[in-house]
This record gives structure tokens, sequence and C-alpha cells, in this order.
């Protein structure tokens, strides 16, 4: 398994992201703490110059395993699953847009806060979920096209109300049934979501491409109650050669979170 | 420890209340079951017959642990910092009414929701902490004069802003230091934010007056992965006498939530 920091620009405040500064400072943190690969946050793709980050990274050997989108629905409001067409169409463009940076990166793209959230009314549910497929299709094809997967999230019921399990994530990568679409599972929503969180993994570990291995507070691993080991020891037991990285809080510090994180998780790993 | 049903009128949806619908059948429910009393979540006093609940009360020898007071703030909007004094004015209202019944009852009053949020601006923050503390002094007091307990309840990040832990509410208990406001400790928040749940139990035990038990996913205990016999364990080390009652979603079915809940919960008590 890899080990991934989180980074995004430094005009960003709030959110389970450990760094936020430029992009250099991020890819050498990395390097210099011993990480395998950077997860890069970002709000528009044109935030960053891909070539730089694209020698940033193969300068210190660093892999970009996923690229996060959640702030497209945080600060902008773009969702698959809004009601207004016009919404869910700019919100296809900016994941798009994504997927040329992702294939550029050799990433993926994943799609969690942007899946919106349906409401309460029964009929309307229904038509949006249905509106909300038809995004998360369309930019599976053309994630498929370009060689880029696409790393579904299930997130907990106050940050989405219809996609909260792993399960649930499963049912919808087998509806939309395009292979480039794939399950990413963060132990905090987990935590809250699943009623065993090593099943769940075991249950859906062939479509598992990515892990947020993230404490039940939401900070690094080792600072809450997870049973940290089990998750890592099932993971291997069911061949996970992903990445596994860090959305969490930058608690006490971004630097503490950072060297705790990644110290924590391979003194476990070495002794599994 | 005594066990509680929660329930509720049958014109609320949603929410962790197993039973919606009349006092006289939920309290007949509770008796079937072998409860010992019923946890009352009310809009407004005025919605019961304060003379028949107690009536029912006594027919079915049932205790009222507490009275739920949450839909004031979300049905109606009333919370203790919010920025207009007049909002808070009401919200203060609301619970004196409640203590009025609880005197009556024998019940204490649960403050949760009704806490509110404060915001992110940080001036701001300080000030809503203040109106939000001023109002909590005030309702302790009223309930002090009345021989009523408030029950302070720490709710997870999702659901409040600057009360989330069990340490948290003792340091605005201490903060306020009136003796009638005491702590409850709601396992499903305490999952979340809480980085050892039993820990935090034992350390705020001797102000602990009131459980919520519910299961990590927010339904009955057993359904979820919190480690219950744990949890009923330190609190029977730490001499806790009060009630454990069942905030949970009434999920597979209500009366399946009322029946497992008290199941599993005796069945580990008569082994611990």
């Amino acid at each position: 398994m890899k080990i991934a920091l989180t980074a995004t620009h430094g005009d960003v405040s709030g959110g389970a992201i450990i760094f936020r500064g430029s992009a250099s400072d991020a890819f050498a943190l990395a390097s210099q703490l011993g990480y395998d690969g950077v997860e890069l946050h970002l709000r528009r793709p044109s935030q960053i110059s891909r070539d730089e980050v694209k020698k940033l990274a193969d300068t210190h050997g660093l892999g970009i395993p996923t690229l996060g989108t959640g702030m497209a629905a945080t600060l902008e409001g773009l969702t698959f699953s809004d009601p207004d067409p016009e919404i869910r169409r700019r919100a296809v463009t900016r994941i798009k847009e994504h997927i040329g940076l992702a294939a550029h990166l050799d990433s993926a793209v994943t799609i969690g806060s942007i899946n919106g959230r349906l409401g309460n009314d029964p009929e309307k549910r229904r038509l949006r979920r249905e509106g909300a497929l038809d995004c998360l299709r369309e930019c599976s094809k053309a994630a498929a096209e370009a060689g880029v997967t696409i790393l579904l999230e299930p997130l907990n019921r106050y940050e989405c109300d219809y996609l909260n399990t792993q399960e649930e994530g499963l049912r919808v990568i087998r509806e939309i049934g395009v292979p480039s679409l794939k399950l990413l599972a963060d132990t905090f929503h987990m935590n809250i979501e699943e009623a065993n969180i090593t099943a769940s993994l075991r249950t859906v570990g062939p479509e598992l491409r990515h892990v947020h291995l993230a404490d039940t507070n939401r900070q690094a691993p080792g600072y809450g109650h997870l049973d940290v080991r089990g998750v890592l020891r099932v993971l291997r037991e069911i061949g996970y050669e992903g990445y596994l990285s860090f959305e969490v809080l930058p608690l006490p510090t971004f630097r503490q979170a950072a060297e705790d994180a990644i110290h924590t998780v391979r003194e476990i790993l070495s002794k599994l």
C-alpha cells in the first residue's frame, strides 16, 4: 500500500486537508516525510500549472493518486443532483476538466460532494437521483475514453442524503455499468454509516481503488478510536494495493498531522 | 440503570425517536416491552395534557426521565445562540415552559439543538457564545428554583459548532456554575467527537445524569459497531444509576427497534 498526503491551495480555509500552500511546498513536504504521493484538492484544474505539477511529481518521484473535486460543490454549489440542468451541466463540465488534468498527471478523479443532495420530496428525489446518475454516467464515460478512473466516494448522512454506505456506492457502480467507475472508502464516513467497517471493506474490495484513512474524529489515524490496525489488516488480506491518503483535519498542526499519520500507518503496516 | 423508550407526537416525521403517536400508546408500548420510563420529545409543552401524561406514567409505573426540546430549534429556529435577542428570548421562554412541565412530571429538561450554532466569524462567535451561555444560565437558575435538572447535551460537529465533546460540556457547566445544570452523554455523537468514548465517560461521570445509548449509525444498540458492552461496563463502574434512553432511528421498524434495544441492553447488563 502507498501513502499520500492531502494538499490544496493556500486560499482555502477549513476542510479535511492536511496541507494548504503551493504545489512545490506540498511535494517537498511529502517527499521529506517519506510519502509516496500527493492527493491534490482543486477548485478548478486551471488553478495549477499542469506541467509544473507533473514536473514536481517526477522530480520527487511521487504519484498523484487522485484529484479532489469537492470544492466545486462546497464553494460554488455545483452538484450532479441540482434540479437546475444548467448547474448540472456546469458540474459535469468541471469534472471533465478534472479528467483532462488527471489524464496528464496519471491520476484519478474523486466524485464525492459533487454528487449533492436529493432533498426530502419522494417524487423529486427520484427525478434528481436520475439526473445525478446521468451526470455520473457521462463523466464515467468521458473518463473511460481518457483512461482515467472515477472514484465514487460515499459520504456520511450529514454531507449526502442518498449515497452513504459502501454498499450503496457499489449499487450505483453496477447501475452505471462503466468500468472506469470505481469506489473510494473513507473511514471517517464509514465510522458513522457502516454497521461493520471491516466487513464492508471485504464486500466492496474488488471495486475499491482508493482509501481515505481518517480517524473517527476526522483527525490523523491514531487520534481517534478507529481500529486502524484492523482496517489495514483487512486491506492487506483483500489484496488492496492502492493508496491510503489522509483526508483529515490539520490538527494539532498540519505538520504534526502529516508526520503522525504516516508514522502511525507505516508502523502498523510493518508489523502486519 | 433504568431504560427509557423515546416517544413524540405522531405529526413529526424524521428524527432519532423510536415511537410516534399518542402518549397513551407510547406508555402502553413501553410498559408492554418492560421499559422503566418514556423520554418525551415535545415541540411545545402545551401539546400534551400534563395531567393525562402524569396519570399514564403513574398507572403504568413508568418514569419520565427527561423532556426532549430540540424541535423548537429544528422546526421553529429558536436557539440560544441566535444573534436576534427576540429569538433568544423566545427560546428561553419555551425552555421555561418545559421546566414547568418537568416539575409536574418529576422530569429533567434536555438542552441540545436549542444551543444552536455560532457561525464562522471569530468576533461574532465570541458574542454569540456569551448570549447563548446567558440563556443557559437563566434557564438553569429557573430550573434550580423549580427543582428540575437541566441536561446539557453535546452534539456532533454537524449539528453544533461549539459544544461537541463531553469535556466541552463539562467546561460550560463549570462556567455557568449553577448546580441544576448537569450532563447528557449521547453515544452516537460521542462516536464522532470523542477520541476515547469510555475514557470520556469516566472523566465526566460525576456530572453525568442521562445517557442516550445509540449505536454508531444512530440505530438501536447492536445495529452498529459501538462497543455497547464496554460503555455499559464503564457506566456501572462509575456508579451511574440514571436512565439509558434510545434516541435512535425507528429502524428497521419502530417496534423492532424498541424490542431489540431493550433486549440487547438487558442481556448485556445481566451478564456484567
